[in-house]
């Protein structure tokens, strides 16, 4: 297939782009670089398969040639309100990448007869009140609260896939992203792991906010586009979760940290912050076992073990 | 002041011309008639203080002259599967009205430092689990459900709003609306006081679904009109629904119509439709009587005698 990746040069992007060259398709990226970085793709260099445009997917997108595969993953995607790359500091961005840039990129897939596949995420549950987040829930997502520059992006970019779907026959499908780690990750990103095991690498105490009892999943990136990719290249339109069910709190999270990196610093208690971060969320994915045959295969201690030596490159421990 | 209303020749767009050419405001009218009647603007032909332009917004505004404030009321909002101007049957214009016609009114109105309006719904409500809806509920709305096409484009309006409030500094309102009738309502727009009223209207026995103790609340459009335009001249940008509470089940409701009309047909009950209609939704209007001392005046008696006139016009019994 040739397939256009839209937001190549983000974390996804670019591992999505690595696996799919891999599988011995062509593909062509598209990046703005407001939030991606081209050194995710330096290494494509040279790859005859591979091509690049730098663009915003906001405005217009044409591409010479039929696609038989659009693949929508341009999007701020950090709640991190200090990132000068977060979509707090991004707001209208990320909403013009949820809705102009998913409507332009429907239109391409519509035009090309290609599938199309929407980057959705697990922010569209907002702060869930069901455990764990089945396809069905609903969500609970504030309309006009501060996440919801993002969450309300992606709940538009979803119906609208979906109204591409059954109105003009496109073939698509919604991947709902859970918390993902790995090499490529933005460290400023804001969430529970890069916090933690830069601290950890830096032989710090690890900070843990309120009692620690607040629970995350994750998944390491190889398991989880490995199961984009699946979804791809199934036949399912309704949304699918991706992320790695296995739940444990931030506390048992930061002991395992310590443990796997020798970190001496301990632990240091702070007061839970005023942010509205979810207390718990974790991907019920009895649809992409029974629709895809997916489940993660990546411990957390592996993962780590994978993404540690490039957490050490960027912090110049290396 | 010099105000733009997008939507226009819709029923609550007519309406709003009218109260604020009575206001003493300049009015400019704007609508592509994919839904809008022209005659609910036909009165105003020669009106020296009203100007109309036939557009779509979802493409790109342009008005020459300053705008004190931007009144976005375009979209279709018929949830009636059987009529062509409803959202299921133009479920990718509905989206880009909100998405695409909310981000060309947001740019219009910060290029003029004008005031702006978005008229929101009660429909980002959805599937309400908690009575009467508080403007702090979140709603139950499956983003990927057939209705997602208007309700995740209005919440995806919302954010909008909101973002361009809190990042450029737009002087924006947000008016969630809820169920209206009254004179220029479309009879074929699938709610239940349409319904029935034509039914009593031509003698007909009035359809009750399931026991018909689903119930509504109805606003008459003179009131809903007073909410908003005390909305748009107040200085409150976070949302306020506005609506009638007095909630009364189907039944009782067609019991009043029956008497009102002195209908002889009696009511015909059918089963449930399996249709996704709420089973309740009630505003709670704390917020509205507060910030802007508003609540409805019209009681439903008084309200049909005001329609009727208007509904035996259009189905030539006038």
């Amino acid at each position: 297939m040739r397939i256009l990746i839209t937001g190549a040069a983000g974390f996804l992007g670019s591992h999505l782009c690595d696996k799919l060259l891999a599988d011995g398709h062509e593909v062509i990226g598209m990046d703005n670089f407001i939030t991606g970085n081209a050194q995710n793709l330096a290494h494509l260099a040279g790859n005859e398969k591979f091509s690049f445009y730098r663009h915003d997917v906001s405005n217009y997108i044409f591409v010479s040639g039929k696609v038989d595969a659009v693949m929508h993953f341009a999007s701020p995607a950090s709640p991190n309100p200090q990132s000068a790359a977060g979509y707090f500091n991004l707001p209208i961005q990320t909403m013009k990448a949820g809705a102009l840039g998913t409507h332009n990129c429907l239109g391409l897939a519509r035009a090309n007869n290609a599938r199309f596949i929407l980057a959705s995420t697990s922010e569209i549950y907002g702060d869930p009140e069901v455990h764990p987040q089945a396809e069905t829930y609903t969500g609970n997502v504030d309309p006009v609260g501060l996440r919801a520059v993002y969450d309300e992006a992606k709940r538009f970019a979803e119906s609208l896939t979906m109204a591409y779907h059954r109105y003009h026959k496109v073939d698509t499908r919604i991947v709902r992203i859970f918390n993902t780690y790995g090499p490529r990750m933005d460290l400023e990103d804001g969430r529970a792991l890069p916090n933690l095991l830069k601290q950890a690498l830096l032989g710090q105490p690890l900070t843990v906010y309120g009692d620690g009892g607040q629970t995350r999943s994750f998944c390491y990136v190889d398991d989880l586009v490995d199961g984009i990719v699946k979804l791809l290249y199934s036949d399912e339109h309704m949304p699918v979760n991706i992320g790695n069910p296995v739940e444990m709190s931030i506390l048992q999270f930061a002991e395992s940290i310590n443990k796997i990196t020798a970190n001496k610093g301990g632990i240091t208690y702070v007061d839970a912050r005023s942010s509205r971060d979810p207390q718990r969320r974790r991907p019920d994915i009895t649809r992409a076992k029974e629709i895809i045959k997916w489940e993660p295969a990546v411990n957390l201690e592996e993962g780590l073990r994978r993404t540690i030596p490039y957490f050490k490159e960027k912090l110049g421990l290396a």
